[in-house]
Order: C-alpha cells, then structure tokens, then sequence
C-alpha cells in the first residue's frame, strides 16, 4: 500500500507542466529561431493544455469502456459435503484474482483446520458459522471480495451472515445426498455411516435447503463448467 | 474499488498525446503560419515528451519526499479492564483513518456483543482470542492495518496471533489493579468484587504480563498524549 500526499501530486503535476512547457518552447525556438515566438507559444501551450487535459479527463470518466466499478460482496456456497461447493468455489477465487480483483478465500476445511475445537452440534455450528461471517463482513467493508464455502447446514446462521453483510450472495450447490456419498471424496461418509462422524449432514443431521438462494447449482445434472458460467453471470451486476 | 484495465490506460494514453501534439502543431501554426514548422514542432515535441515524462517519473520515484509506503500491521493492545486500552486504541485508529490509511478496529467490547455466547474460562477465552487473531491476520494479508484491544490475558493465544500475523505488535498497556478498580469506568470490578462475574482478570484470573512486547505503557504514570506519542514513534517503521 502506498500512501501519496496532495502536496507531493501537486508539486509533481507543477514540475512536469514546468518541463513541457520549457520543451515547447525551446522546439519552437529551434525551428523559427524567435524568443518572442518561442516564449508566446509556451504559455499559450500552458493554458490550453491545463484546459484540455482537464476536459480530456472529464471525457474519459463519462465513458466506462475498459473500467470497472467493483461493489464488493460475499458469495457463500452452501450445500452438502461432496456437492462440488469447494470445486467451483476455488475455480471462481481463482478467475476472480487472475482479473486483478481484491478478493479472499474462506473454506470449512481451513477455517477448522485452524480451529479443531470447533463442535458439530448445532449450536457450535451456528456459532462457528456466525464467527465466519463476521469475518467475512469485516473484509467486505474493507473492499475485499469474500468467497466463502461451507456446509452451514442451518437457515439461522446462514440469515445472520446475510445480515451482517452488504451483498450477501447465497449459492445453494445441490447434490442428491446419494450422489454425493457416491463420490465420498474425503471419505466421510463411510465414517459417518460407521458412526465415526456424529451429527454429520445429511446422514443424522439435517441440511435446511434455502428457500430462495440468490443461485442455485445442481451439480447432479450440470457440468462444473456450467455452474461457473451461472455464477459470473449472476456476480456479474457487482463487477462493473 | 475500481478496477482498470491495460488497454483503457493505454489507449487514454495515446488520445492524450494525440491531443497534446495536434494542439502544440496548432498553436505554432498560428503563431509562424507554417504548416511544415507546425508539424515539426508537434512530430519532436511527441518523441521529447514521451522521453521526458519516462524520465521525469523515473526522478519522481527516487524522491520519496510526501510518498510513504505503508506495511500493514497489527497492534494488539493487551491490559486489565480499565487500563485504557480502548481509549488509545480508538485515537490511533482515528488519527491513521484521518491520514488516508486502510485500517479497522477490533474491540474486545464490540466483538463481544455481537457474540455474547463467549465464555470467560481460560479456554474459551483463548480460543475466542485466537478467532479474533485469525481476523487480524486476514486483514493484515488483505493490506488492512487492524488496530485491536482486547484483555488477552493468556500468552498462549497472544503468541498464537503473533504467529499467525506478519506484523504483530504487541502493546502492553499496564495500570494497577488498584487503580483501574478505582477508575472502574464499567462497573465490571464492583460486580467481580459482588462475585456476579466470576474470572475477571485481575481479581480471580490471572493477568499473564507480556515479557517483552514490542511496547509498553504505563497508564498509571503517562498521560493519554505521552501513550500516543510513543505508539506513533514506535508504528513510524510500518508507514513509511
């Protein structure tokens, strides 16, 4: 982060219309050989290219090609273990930084791995998910883009993170608890069906669907490439 | 947040050294009435220019007078309730937020209304610490100075927060027991003393003193101007 006075951009602005002026007006007096001449055309030069300049700017502000406003947000994927929310979570991070974006990346994994305490009854749930998006907020008022994914089984921790934020994006990625046990990437539902994993999701504890999520992905029927599609499309109104 | 690409910034380059050129030709033309000189002049003054402006930035930026680069950090103030801790805390915060800086402030006070489940054993008062920590420190990675006063009576979750931040600065903000139960400004001392709160720091938990952190204050001795002073002089090294 740099920090840069008004009076350093001034001074700066002034030395270099100091510069180009004299530049002029020593071109000038190279080709006509006239101090007279020289001397009229530098500070006319002056004049009309602080006014220029000044309208040229004006012009390029009305017209948006090539800039972007960037409204932050936080896109919260929520949905089954084994539902692709990481997946497509990390594809839209990534995509996101690459463009230049100021944006981080929360995940259940490496929110706990940090904190290993963290329960799984639903209130340690709700608390953990609350703590999540407090610190979601924080970056999003600070101008950061938060793309956060968690199961966050329930709709009350899930309201309060809405409201914490400016620009809650919630994004329900569906699976078939079927199909995601089939997949049983990091083989946790062997050991919740084992009785290993209490009170995991889906197997004996609820996932409260949202009702209406600002997105919703079904990852049984479309291809990763698909979801992402919807997913910039849909956060496209936040990026220009 | 805006955000501009490459191709704006240089095409907007171009338009304006267009415009500067045809204007310099222009002024020339009227002042000699020779097209062959105005366009000498407006073809030598587009190649000097460019060289020039090159040089006159490379000079800018070897001079840093007005330019300060900043290093996020975070200042952690750690001391009994009553110490003072906020109240410097909140100056600082105020006066980097005046200069322009990106900063956020952590209280203890806030954070905890918004999650009054946290406990006050030793436990739960570290994990909530390391938590807080956590924030910090995304913040911080995010170019966010974080100014935070939290009690953080344990050195176990103080040195978990170092660990975790690139620039942690601990400050130690001692007073008396005696006298911050004699300021008392929350009444929290009357109510430990009452035993309506049990593990208050101080009176039946244990402060644990920071053994060299990074600054210290003395509340029971200095004035609120004399603390700052010395945070200020110490945080110079991270703001320019």
């Amino acid at each position: 982060m740099y920090i840069e006075t008004r009076k350093r951009a001034i001074v700066k602005t002034i030395s270099w219309r100091i510069l180009a002026t004299l530049t002029t007006a020593a071109i000038v007096y190279g080709l006509v050989g006239r101090l007279d001449i020289a001397a009229a055309a530098g500070g006319i030069e002056m004049v009309l290219k602080m006014i220029f300049y000044y309208f040229h700017e004006r012009a390029w502000n009305k017209f948006h090609i090539g800039k972007h406003q960037v409204t932050p947000f936080v896109l919260w994927f929520t949905g089954l273990s084994g539902s692709g929310k990481s997946t497509i979570a990390d594809q839209v991070y990534r995509k996101l930084k690459k463009k230049g974006y100021k944006v981080e990346r929360l995940d259940g994994d490496t929110v706990r791995s940090i904190f290993p305490s963290t329960g799984f009854t639903k209130d340690a749930r709700n608390t953990h998910i609350r703590r999540i998006g407090f610190l979601a907020s924080m970056l999003e008022k600070n101008g950061i883009i938060v793309v956060a994914s968690f199961v966050s089984p329930y709709k009350e921790s899930r309201e309060f993170v809405r409201e914490l934020c400016d620009n809650f994006v919630e994004v329900h990625v569906d699976a078939s608890v079927e199909e995601c046990e089939r997949r049983d990437v990091k083989g946790l539902y062997k050991k919740a069906r084992a009785g290993e994993i209490k009170n995991f999701t889906g197997i004996d504890d609820p996932y409260e669907k949202p009702e209406s999520p600002g997105l919703y992905l079904n990852t049984d029927e479309e291809s990763e490439e698909k979801s992402l599609k919807k997913v910039f499309a849909h956060i496209g109104q936040f990026l220009d």
